[in-house]
């Protein structure tokens, strides 16, 4: 075996270098016809049979000498003794002579004596004994049934034919011993049809590699088991996701229990894995305590060949060798894990399955806005894609910030930015991997205030992106002339016209927006199921000593709040600052739409702002503060564009 | 429900209403993330809970007030009293005041109090107790560390950071109540990240609908069973290929046993299928009483929305409904029977598994032959590609003649021909929409006689294509111009310079070929092992009372012994046509291949046609004749494509 160590941080192309020098190629295996479908052929298979394997008659009709039909035409067909029947799957118990034919079906197997046949719609039967139909076929009642011996049972053939007409000869089809299907090939459903053809029940497949996945981090929960957030733990997002990238590149993806960050325990779990797998992969921990259990057990029980990649995400990924086994340690944060995964591992995986890489797709778009780099290290970043009225693709990054674990899912595609690349500028051509060739830009991206109305509009759309950043930063956006459309709840902003109208001197993408909808909805104090507190409104919280839980200053929600907070304060004289800082738990402000209304659930508040809608539908008990405006903002360019005006009918009919 | 009833033959559109009137949607079912991938959400799925569900650390370092770090810099670091640890997986059990900090890793919860966090970079820690390290972090023996305090525990931060520096609050990855994925979403890797964040552990998905396939007719024969030829036995093609092409399309495939041409078993098969699945389909023979029986049970246990569609292939196609099931009745040649499936079947179940239609991958190449119509009928063709020196692509139609089975693995998409088009010119360009998206013409295209050398010199190619057509056939179609290569055995023939030159003038595509290899092989007769009947040549086989057993007259095999028969004739000073009357079953050509030699296994022969190479393999006796060259010719014009050069290069090395 020919390895590669780098103990320095690895160049991409390095890192891709080691991954080769390890084999993680499966052996044969066989498998029955009905599961051969996208598997790939590791021999040549050749015919072992002819195909049909017999002289095969082509239609309903009667087979015959060649010969004996020389000259026959409609006006002067040729006549002759029907000495029996030969049907599909049966054999002929009857051969023939000259001036003699015999009553053939499609798929029957040609008598010994004829060498071809006639379809049934060029004869006419007649049956000597009797001047009705005899057999079901259509006669005439025309001159040569008349002349026809009466004691024989006879067939007017009224065209000629050559011999092999009508006829499929035995290999004709496929013949004994003719190269099938070369190794390598990937099973379509029409290469099973050639193998069903040929009687093969079961085909040598490359097997597909087995990829184990081993887990570490003592905050990680397997989903749908019980979480405790007060402990930090969080759900394992690598496992399953990496378990579905293996599955896509053709492995079999193999989970391990979770180890936690006990050495002894890791080590077993990943010597286990070694000798199932022909690859471990290790994911999940951003802890350092737990990557660098890993570590240490690849480092010492195993080899390490790379220590790092010079990659942005990607740096702590560590190439080795456990046991007979491959190894590949990704980051811990799931973003990352998934980048490495998709550019490094599943090319490697597809190589060992011997499946081609896919038709790799690519879209050339403008980039929303400029992009700094210059960290010497080559980036993949994942973005996001929109189109404008006109058609033109516009490419913005999708980050979330350190540690996100589902950006991915709102990101189309990858673009590679070189390591000496300092900045992108705003409006500069990008080519754009998609994740996968059938990746469409959303039919409607929208930004902005969460609003249980705009989600079920959004169920009527095909393919619609929303992104839930709150009502401010989703006017932001919309002003920078990325999204479709921005949905904004609370009192309009001041200064909102006039920033849109700045935006356009300044030559920003925006321009004035144009509203696509306007409706009230209830907001206010989410409570306990009946009120037990018997809360009445703000003035309760400021009075009384009741714990509350607010939202972000982003949240619309939040807006509302201080408008009326500030009513109040008016009302009594007051500065609204004074009211604020009476309200216990006012400064907590959760980003999530929902989590006031969890956190009474919890009994750790006694009222959280929020909607009606989010009271009703978790059964808690309500206060009503206001009415506040949602409004539903497009881009003006994009006002005709198909998604906008799909949202617009959609939010007429919810 | 609003079905169309078609009696006449129905034209491709109403076909198409009559499939679209029937509902073929399964229900929903609930699977595991870990089967999730590729499957279709029924429900919008929001998010239950906040990503996270606490305010997290992002990176290893300290937890602290951002205040107590304002105007912190390299040369006057702010000192802080570290006043406990917080571990991710771990509640903090510790909260912090002004002028604290806690030890933070990656992913821990922050600790009450602390509003921002400080990478470890950026500190030193100062162990009061002592001048050493107290805890791995790097520290400088610097004059900060002597200031410290020497009974407490000491960090120097020599960095300002504002509040939520370094810290993922609860919610800002995904916030609960959160719009997480809508309806319709088709689940990717990226989406299995989303749901497991989420704690999901199984998903609401679109059911795949079930497709019921029966076959009929008494001569079927599933794959891997015993073939009795002489009854015409054939192997079921339909069955699984149109099973794969079934869980190609989102369906889930349910074979049911062979029905044979019995009614009453058919209408018990047919009921049970209908009883379990969304839609049957019926399918196999193509013999008359079978298609009759099905017919009938349809149409009087039923209804008959279509009899018939005018199509080519496909015009026997029924559509209907059986008890609560559709009922999609497919011609019976495979083919045929394939081809409608993909143009009529396919889409209806990738509708009903809510699947996205592919990306219709397509084509436009020059037609390589004139093609005929004029039937009224719109005409599926299957086609075959190859591609010229120059990039430019030629379209061939694949077509073995009515009954072949296999032809669409010899296939890379299909050209729909207008009813109204009559003919298409040879040049004329042709859209050809490829079997999926992934389908690329061959890197070679070779035609001719079948030679073991050859086939192993074409495992060393990449996805190649050789059709085993015979010698003469093979030049025949390498002076027209389509394939890049033609393998030709036996004595060379007259006129082959001749009419290469002739091609040329004529204008045709050809040009002279260019010889890529010759070699000779050894031909003879293949004879039963140890050769009992003690033959030692051709003319024991005119003199003696042996059955012979020949290849058809494409063969170069046939030319060869052609030709010595010719030698013997002259020594004998006779004419070669006696010797050949003389020799039983000279008339006998098989066009396979092995056939002759699998005659002489099952018997039925003496002595067969063959190689040395194939009486080898199949361990029977071999007596050699004579040797004869093989010549693995080029179209000029393709001397230089990358795939001869490749076949080149393989012949070279096998």
């Amino acid at each position: 075996m020919n390895r590669k160590e780098f103990r320095d941080l690895a160049s991409p192309d390095e890192a891709n270098e080691a991954i080769e020098s390890l084999s993680l190629e499966a052996g044969i295996e066989r498998v029955p016809l009905e599961d051969a479908r996208g598997r790939v052929l590791v021999a040549r298979l050749d015919a072992e049979l002819d195909v049909p394997g017999f002289d095969r008659a082509s239609l309903d009709g009667y087979a015959l000498r060649a010969r004996d039909t020389f000259g026959a035409d409609e006006a002067d067909p040729a006549r002759l003794e029907v000495v029996g029947e030969a049907h599909a799957g049966q054999k002929p118990g009857v051969s023939l002579d000259e001036g003699q034919a015999v009553e053939i079906s499609t798929g029957a197997v040609m008598p010994d004596g004829a060498d071809a046949m006639v379809p049934v719609e060029r004869t006419d039967r007649v049956d000597g004994s009797s001047a009705d139909q005899g057999t079901g076929h259509i006669t005439n009642a025309n001159a040569e049934r008349e002349a026809a011996n009466a004691d024989a049972d006879v067939v007017l053939i009224r065209t000629s034919v050559a011999p092999g007409d009508n006829v499929m000869f035995a290999g004709a089809d496929v013949a004994a011993g003719e190269r099938a299907l070369g190794p390598g090939t990937r099973i379509t459903p029409r290469d099973v049809g050639l193998l069903s053809a040929l009687g093969i029940r079961e085909v040598p497949v490359r097997a597909r590699p087995r990829v184990g996945i081993v887990s570490t981090g003592d905050e990680l929960v397997r989903p749908g088991e019980q979480l405790d957030s007060e402990r930090g733990e969080i759900y394992d997002v690598n496992s399953y996701t990496i378990a579905a990238g293996v599955e896509d590149a053709g492995g079999e993806a193999v989970l391990y229990p979770h180890a936690g960050d006990d050495r002894d325990e890791m080590e077993r779990i990943l010597r286990t894995a070694a000798d199932d797998c022909e690859l471990v992969l290790s994911s999940g921990s951003t802890s350092a305590s737990a990557v660098d259990v890993i570590y240490r057990v690849i480092e010492e029980q195993g080899e390490l060949l790379v220590h790092g990649v010079s990659v942005k995400p990607g740096k702590p990924m560590l190439i080795g060798r456990l046991d007979d086994s491959a190894y590949i340690g990704l980051p811990g944060y799931p973003v990352s894990a998934m980048m490495v995964f998709r550019t490094f591992v599943a090319p490697a995986i597809r190589r060992a399955a011997s499946i081609p890489e896919p038709a790799s797709a690519t879209v050339t778009g403008r980039l929303a806005r400029q992009e700094r780099y210059g960290e010497g290290r080559q980036r993949l970043m994942p973005v996001g894609l929109v189109e404008t009225a006109d058609g033109e693709t516009l490419v913005y990054p999708v980050d979330k910030g350190s540690g996100a674990t589902t950006s991915l899912a709102d990101a189309d595609g990858v673009v590679e930015v070189p390591p000496e690349t300092d900045y992108l500028e705003d409006g500069e051509p990008v080519t754009v991997t998609l994740f996968s060739p059938d990746v469409r830009p959303p039919t409607l991206f929208g930004v902005g205030e969460d609003d249980p109305t705009v989600s079920r509009a959004l169920d009527r759309l095909e393919n619609p992106r929303y992104l839930s950043v709150g009502t401010r930063p989703g006017l932001r956006r919309l002003r920078d002339g990325v999204p479709d459309v921005a949905v904004a709840a609370g009192p309009l902003e001041r200064d909102e016209g006039a920033t849109a109208a700045k935006s356009e001197r300044e030559g920003g993408h925006g321009g004035d927006a144009v509203e696509l909808g306007r409706w009230e909805r209830d907001w206010g104090l989410i409570v306990r199921a009946g009120n037990p507190d018997e809360i009445e409104g703000l003035a309760d919280l400021v009075d009384r000593d009741l714990r509350f839980v607010n939202r972000t200053t982003d949240s619309g929600l939040r807006s509302s709040l201080g408008a009326s907070i500030a009513d109040l304060a008016a009302d009594r004289g007051t500065d609204r600052h004074v009211l604020e800082d009476a309200i216990e738990g006012f400064d907590l402000g959760l980003r999530a739409h929902e989590s006031p209304a969890r956190t009474v659930i919890a009994g750790d508040a006694d009222a959280g702002l929020g909607l009606r809608e989010t009271a009703e539908r978790l059964d808690l008990g309500f206060v009503s503060v206001g009415k506040q405006p949602i409004r539903v903002l497009a881009n003006q360019d994009r006002a005709d564009k198909k998604g906008v005006l799909e949202l617009e009918e959609a939010l007429e009919r919810v």
